[in-house]
């Protein structure tokens, strides 16, 4: 039995399930300080006998073990949450081995096995919610480096009409500080539920989101993009995405046919928990590898 | 013994060398049009019984094996050499197993073999000369997705002081049209080498390539960047990169001293040559790998 968290700004999601990517169980919990949260999400595993644990966390983490700080979600804006020793808490609680990466790493890891990356060799994975962050698989591997990707924190052009300042405590105007769910709610004064279809608030998003996206192609040239998060839910919000990208790579790149490039996720809610449990699946073989060596 | 070429758009790099990476011949062919370089290509490998071919070309490149047009050169802008067949032509010439990628391709290669990426798992080279390119290493292996990137390519912010339209014939003023060792003649009507330490082309030029390569940073997070090309040999322009990278990237990400992070290539002007050599090594071994099977 493998235990999974899928650590969000809003939410934590606890799960445990098979090596299948079986959820046997799962329950939603409040993201608020870690002395309300944690003691929650440690008394759901309590019940099962977990072998091991995978967490896809909210980040910056400290992702370097031979870091100080290993194991840590670092320097966040989310009160409460600055130097949170993740790993060693839950060491603590379960001492099972943890595996433990960011939240999109775990979504594209889960959607690369089981969703819409099954079967390929590369792929990336966007979510556009209260933040905005991607994760990508090179080469059937989660992509790691120096650290983790920070693809959220992206410098864009500007749209000629957009004159909000941003909202990224770092950068102000980053990717995310311009196109994440509460720049949308800021700048047009309504949460973006409640802008209609036609509201100009839309292309806006559609451009950002597309200049991303194709920056992630020419850096990264994933052979899959998947786009999840809040923001997505706007049914109409990819078909835009699809037609800005035609527009602004027109006569450089060529890509395969959109709709079939840049996608939903093909486990809906579920990439970042189900990629979490398999995190936690992917230690327990190394580690088995390891032994019998 | 092992044959390697490095195409690039003002010369052709032939040479011959071992399996370690030395290189027992080497001469330079100038890029004319096919009809006339290939043949002197072709001339300089007659002499040798090599086993393997590497060939790291300028782009963009067909690398998708499954398609008709693999092994071209692409959509270049460079006069005759749109849809040139280059393994093709190099197959009917010497007959041995080639090895194909881009430029970049190779030279990152190079320099994670034997050049400042030696020892680490993931690195970065970006050349700054006729063109902008870069490929990276990640987790030992040449970063290779849908196709291969086109880094060179991606939009910046523009400099507040800049009015310059840029010389992209695909984007006009993406990062190679404005970054580019022409784009630095047109825009200040002298090459780059012969303005003065003190220019304003060099705050500008190191702000492109800074905001370059923090992109980068953030989209594959690459364990060391390593910049070559001609505009380079500025011996002040890698200084001010350092102090642009230290001035963007300020309280967001913690980079290693940059000094030994965004370093000069180890192998000087041969990490490309060498990286193609090295490439048809890697083919010669997976080849006998499979026929051992
Ligand atoms: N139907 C919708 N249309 C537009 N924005 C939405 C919609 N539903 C949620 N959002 C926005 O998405 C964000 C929440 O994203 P979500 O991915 O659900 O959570 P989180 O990023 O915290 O995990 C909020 O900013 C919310 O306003
Ligand atoms: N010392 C220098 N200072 C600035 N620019 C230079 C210098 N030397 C060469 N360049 C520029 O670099 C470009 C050539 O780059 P190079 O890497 O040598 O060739 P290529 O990109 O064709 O392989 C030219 O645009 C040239 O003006
Ligand atoms: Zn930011
Ligand atoms: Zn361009």
């Amino acid at each position: 039995m493998l235990g999974a968290i899928e650590a969000g700004g809003t939410k934590f999601v606890c799960s445990v399930g098979t090596e299948a990517g079986e959820m046997i169980e799962r329950i939603q919990i409040l993201t608020e300080f870690p002395e309300k949260t944690i003691p929650q999400v440690i008394d759901f595993f309590r019940k099962y006998q977990i072998d091991a644990l995978g967490i896809g966390s909210f980040g910056p983490l400290d992702l370097n073990d031979q870091s100080d700080t290993y194991g840590y979600i670092t320097s966040t804006p989310k009160p409460g949450w600055v130097n949170f020793p993740f790993i060693e808490t839950m060491r603590k609680a379960v001492n099972v081995p943890i595996a433990f990466d960011t939240d999109v790493n775990a979504a594209v890891w889960g959607e690369f096995l089981f969703g819409a990356g099954k079967g390929l060799g590369s792929c990336l994975y966007m979510t556009v919610g209260t933040g905005i962050g991607a994760g990508a698989v090179v080469d059937g591997k989660v992509l790691h480096g120096l650290s983790h990707p920070e693809m959220g924190h992206i410098l864009l052009r500007r749209h000629p009409q957009d004159e909000f300042e941003g909202i990224c405590p770092y950068h102000l105007d980053c990717l995310e500080g311009l196109a994440a769910g509460p720049a949308i709610a800021k700048r047009w004064g309504k949460e973006g539920a409640r802008l209609s279809e036609s509201h100009p608030a839309w292309e806006m998003e559609a451009h950002y989101l597309a200049q991303a996206l194709l920056q992630y192609v020419f850096i990264l040239s994933p052979q899959k993009m998947i786009v999840g998060g809040g923001v997505m839910k706007q049914p109409h919000i990819l078909p835009r995405i699809h037609r800005e990208m035609e527009r602004l790579s027109k006569g450089f790149l060529t890509l395969p046919p959109l709709e079939n490039y840049v996608v939903p996720p093909g486990l809906g809610d579920d990439s970042g928990i189900v990629g979490a449990l398999m995190l936690a699946k992917k230690l327990l073989v190394e580690k088995n590898v390891k032994n019998n060596m």
